[in-house]
């Protein structure tokens, strides 16, 4: 039977969000033992992204990518209704993604020593994300 | 006990076909309450994202990123047998994913309000293509 | 139940190793016959991708893509500690994913014909990687 729990989280503006706590604390509190550990963003300009933990500049680094890859205010962009950096973060979440899977295997999360799970804001405007997150065994 | 179906989807060339509808009668057909909704695509040359559902132009707009950062006929492809836009379709669909994953509650996706599920195709002549809906629970 | 099963591949520096009989023989040892198979690497410098498996050029051309997306050395990367291609493999890791998850069904991999399973080495010098395979039925 699956376990889910939704959790939301508040972003101050663009920029990733170590959610690997509350991630955890949903998996301890399913009971599950081995599985999958699913989380879901349901929105559309911000992602889900397993890196590096370690070095707070990889996140930084990550940022100026991705600023190269879809650029704010870039004039070829149809869509910029909500501002210069609406369409950028809806092009930065399909590249990394709205959603990511862990293995869970002795009731926690295998992650790897130097991996976190993030909650990347890609608006310059924070906003309160809601996340789902939906344990199968 | 898991449940899955196979669906088949005509594209008419490069852009993104909303699969919404189809998929969710997959998951009232399942029966499943609570879970995970896969979709998975059996081909390199296509993709599956989620991504804003309610103004066009951000799927145009995500295909002008897209021909930015994997462009046609590419002097530096090694694999151009099938044509300019044969590669370029690889690549975007490794950038953007062959597979993606939803919550399921209630018995219906918890998509957020502006997500739609779509099949994005990146050969620049359309084709059918053959997905695999599977539902864990 | 869940099966779960950890390998270790030996990369030999930057470019891709088909895992796919690797996976496929955890996905016969597991006995599931309808599901879905996680292969998840516990690392932040690879990833796994699915794509062409046929013609390797291909898998040359997104070494090519790649690194154009996020150049080795890049003179704006602050995380920089481990050599020029660190930062460089954290990007290209984040852009195309550290977990696939493949559909079961008939006790098999529902690949396409042309879809083969790679573990994608992203630094210049290989290591021992280390992934979780996840089947739930």
């Amino acid at each position: 039977m699956a376990h889910q729990q939704r959790i939301s989280v508040a972003t101050r503006g663009r920029g990733s969000i170590d959610i690997g706590a509350e991630v955890a604390q949903v998996v301890r509190a399913s009971g599950i033992d081995t599985g999958l550990c699913h989380v879901f963003v349901q929105h559309t300009s911000c992602s889900l992204t397993i890196t590096e933990n370690a070095d707070p500049t990889v996140r930084r680094d990550l940022d100026t990518v991705f600023a190269r890859l879809a650029p704010d205010g870039d004039p070829a962009y149809l869509h910029d209704l909500e501002g210069p950096d609406d369409m950028a973060a809806h092009a930065r979440s399909v590249l990394s993604g709205t959603a990511l899977s862990v293995p869970v295997g002795g009731g926690r999360l295998l992650l790897g020593t130097w991996q976190g799970i993030f909650l990347w804001e890609h608006r310059t405007r924070g906003s309160l994300r809601h996340l789902v997150i939906t344990l199968t065994a």
